[in-house]
């Protein structure tokens, strides 16, 4: 009687005392059917043992095969590193980009206004978004007051204003860029949950989740409260009044219900995020999202 | 006997009573020696008065005087806002959004170096400081080693990450500039101190004390511990150590010395840095920058 172990590093064939008597070792990166026929051509009666001993494992221990097991451990651990990066992963990076780039630009657009009003205070106070008032400065068109409260400023004064403008200038592009390019992404990746929930929200949904597949294992009623964690735990621990929604709250179907319907609204949402992101995970290329979207426009017109 | 009582909106003549009995405005602009002039030659007894009475008050209550008086006053006030920005002021500016650059550059950073590690962790760990790494980005070159552990990106994939890059690089442009332009304004405004603090350190000290003024009048012990003022308060509210130095321990004077030295020459540099700014606030033209440094380095040689 003969029995067969097989692990990563090849096939191995031990006697009834499970001593080793043969082996087929996969060092040359030749595919386990392969040895494993190559061994049952010698031993036509091998049998699978269910658990290997430490007799069996101990066999295991000489050099060449520890080198194979252990090079072949990292090759599929950096295969599966490899593969863990999936389109949620740059989705979730992108919008976490986006992101960063609103808190930034907001943040240069303070300092900029802070020094223009320096020199045009009466520009900078007539100007209330921030978009508006950096291609104002882009464009340079120096229509200062003649009874202005500012100071002069020279044409060297104004050059790093232009520059800081056009810098948060291109912080706008690269927000619009990545949003096109989420979208794009999802089209392929999670085409149902981007027709329900546009790219912006869907995009953070998956980034709440940590990913479409967690996405699609959570209940609709943890999708319903994504990113109003602080408000639910307020809730809990200090018996607040619950919430009612989260990050869907920024979606047009909840943001322009009555102020009664908003709680049902944020359910019904939840509920077909829940299904549009389950379609996308397990059933790979069926498209309903259209359909979904009629569902629930339907109900809150 | 009469009276002459003169505000910004005229010349008035009272009698010994106090009944205004002439006034001359200065409605069409004139200066208030041409007023006085017409005025002293009708009456050529005019005596000044010291405390304007209530009567004098209520004689310019009438509605012509109050409207000149507002309208006057505005005038001034606005002629204050203006004169109010100084050059010390765009440098502040300028300094803090250096300040701005650097935190936003950072946090840039740190995204794009989260994203790119999913493709390229290898060539993302080889390098430490940001520049370099921002500068491999743009330049795009995939140099993806063999067994890369990094997944897979398409050209769309990479495009965000070398926009992001770029935009970066602008940051870190602005900051150049910014340097070189205060460098400019400091060398018209405050060449004694460019020339012994450096623009970053020099413009960070106005930045701190509010103004070249305000640093002139500064002991300079005060001087020495800008930038430090969180240790102070812990040394004088908890009786922790106290500092010896705040943001001019980034000046190579003081960084370069020994560890027993480093407080010595806080208070030396201190010491040249008040001198500086006196000269360039009280004396306008006088140059003895060279001179006082030569002298602190001399001694910290």
């Amino acid at each position: 009687m003969h029995y067969l172990f097989k692990n990563i590093a090849g096939c191995f064939v031990f006697d009834e005392n499970y001593n080793l008597l043969d082996k087929a070792l996969s060092d040359k990166g030749q595919s386990m059917v392969e040895l494993e026929n190559r061994i049952r051509k010698k031993f036509p009666d091998l049998k699978s043992i269910d658990k290997p001993t430490y007799k069996i494992l101990s066999s295991l221990k000489n050099e060449d095969i520890k080198d194979i097991l252990i090079e072949k451990n990292i090759q599929i651990t950096k295969q599966a590193l490899t593969d863990s990066v999936k389109k949620d992963t740059l989705i979730i990076q992108a919008v976490k980009n986006i992101d960063d780039m609103t808190k930034n630009s907001n943040m240069m657009c303070k300092r900029l206004r802070e020094w223009y009003a320096l020199h045009n205070p009466e520009l900078e106070n007539s100007i209330d978004t921030n978009e508006e008032f950096v291609n104002k400065i882009i464009e340079n068109k120096n229509e200062k007051i003649k009874e202005s409260i500012g100071a002069d400023f020279s044409k060297e004064d104004l050059i790093p204003l232009i520059e800081l403008a056009n810098t948060i200038n291109s912080l706008y592009e690269i927000k619009k860029n990545n949003i096109e390019y989420i979208t794009k992404l999802m089209q392929n990746f999670c085409p149902n949950l981007l027709t329900i929930t546009g790219a912006l929200i869907g995009a953070k949904l998956l980034e709440l989740a940590g990913s479409l597949k967690k996405l699609a294992l959570f209940p609709s009623s943890t999708i319903q409260l994504l990113g109003a964690e602080s408000a639910l735990f307020r809730h809990l621990r200090f018996g607040k009044k619950p919430p009612k929604h989260g990050i869907i709250l920024q979606h047009p179907i909840v943001s322009g219900a009555g102020r009664n319907e908003k709680g049902k609204a944020a359910r019904n949402l939840a509920n077909k995020i829940s299904i549009s992101a389950r379609i996308d995970f397990f059933k790979g290329d069926e498209y309903i999202g259209y359909q979904l979207k009629e569902e629930i426009e339907k109900k809150f017109k």
